[in-house]
């Protein structure tokens, strides 16, 4: 008897060992599950702002516009410049943040060149102007800033 | 030898049946962990947009104030008149609805009574006006409607 007692033995010592392999394998994936679920809620948090803010962003653009263009109604248009103060401080409020361009090297991170205007117009490879205001939110992109970049001077070819 | 062998072939099921409960019981663990990472992505995203709406709400009601106001430049005031419009638009983009009141009855669920009106003002318990418009999000309200409520007849009394 003792061929088929010393064989069961061994299966069951092998059966043993893949039942605790498959064990600690479900172990290490609930481990990472249970952090990866203590990530989802502030993932989530960040792409119900992105999707509530993005929408928003061409309303204050064309509200902009509205008060580029000005006005003849000195009181109307002090009331509408109050609602675009609090407009911006409202997305500040929501966690987003304006974009410097103005004067800063151009950075294809967040910048998106539209045009370009020759070097006497500023610090070569510069922006010049903003066409349309580029918007952070914490350490994501909201959306580009559209920019004017002054032009980067002609290289002097000293074999010429 | 059969004793020792029976014994040590009954702990072996013992331990096999113990290492197979402890096996499901990781299973059923790591499945509810599973439905409630799905839960915490979604929670996430509402409490996001909800954070990054509901400081915007104000803004639009006070773009509402300066068009109710009126202006004497008539081509700035459509101007203003198209953002709010965009405005709106942009809110329901992001989830949010408006709620009807004018006319409703009075819901405690979803208005916040501001004042009444008597009774001759409209069907009693509706609302007469609304003083600041509410918003929900999804399911869930954003913020209250504050209205002017039809107060209810006084009750005839038949034993006076």
């Amino acid at each position: 008897m003792d061929a088929p007692a010393t064989g069961t033995g061994a299966r069951a010592v092998e059966a043993d060992a893949a039942a605790q392999e498959r064990y600690l394998r479900l172990r290490a994936d609930f481990d990472n599950l249970r952090r990866r679920a203590a990530r989802e809620r502030e993932a989530g948090q960040l792409e119900g702002r992105r999707a509530a803010l993005t929408p928003l962003l061409p309303v204050l653009d064309t509200l902009e516009r509205a008060l580029q263009a000005g006005s003849t109604d000195p009181a109307f248009c002090e009331g509408v410049a109050a609602t675009h103060r609090l407009f911006i401080q409202a997305l500040r409020d929501a966690g987003a943040e304006p974009i410097e361009s103005v004067g800063r090297p151009f950075d294809p991170n967040v910048h998106e060149a539209v045009a370009m205007v020759p070097a006497d117009g500023g610090r070569p490879g510069t922006v010049a102007r903003e066409v349309r205001r580029g918007w952070r939110l914490g350490d994501t992109l909201l959306r580009p800033a559209q920019v004017v970049v002054v032009a980067p001077r002609e290289p002097v070819d000293p074999w010429r």
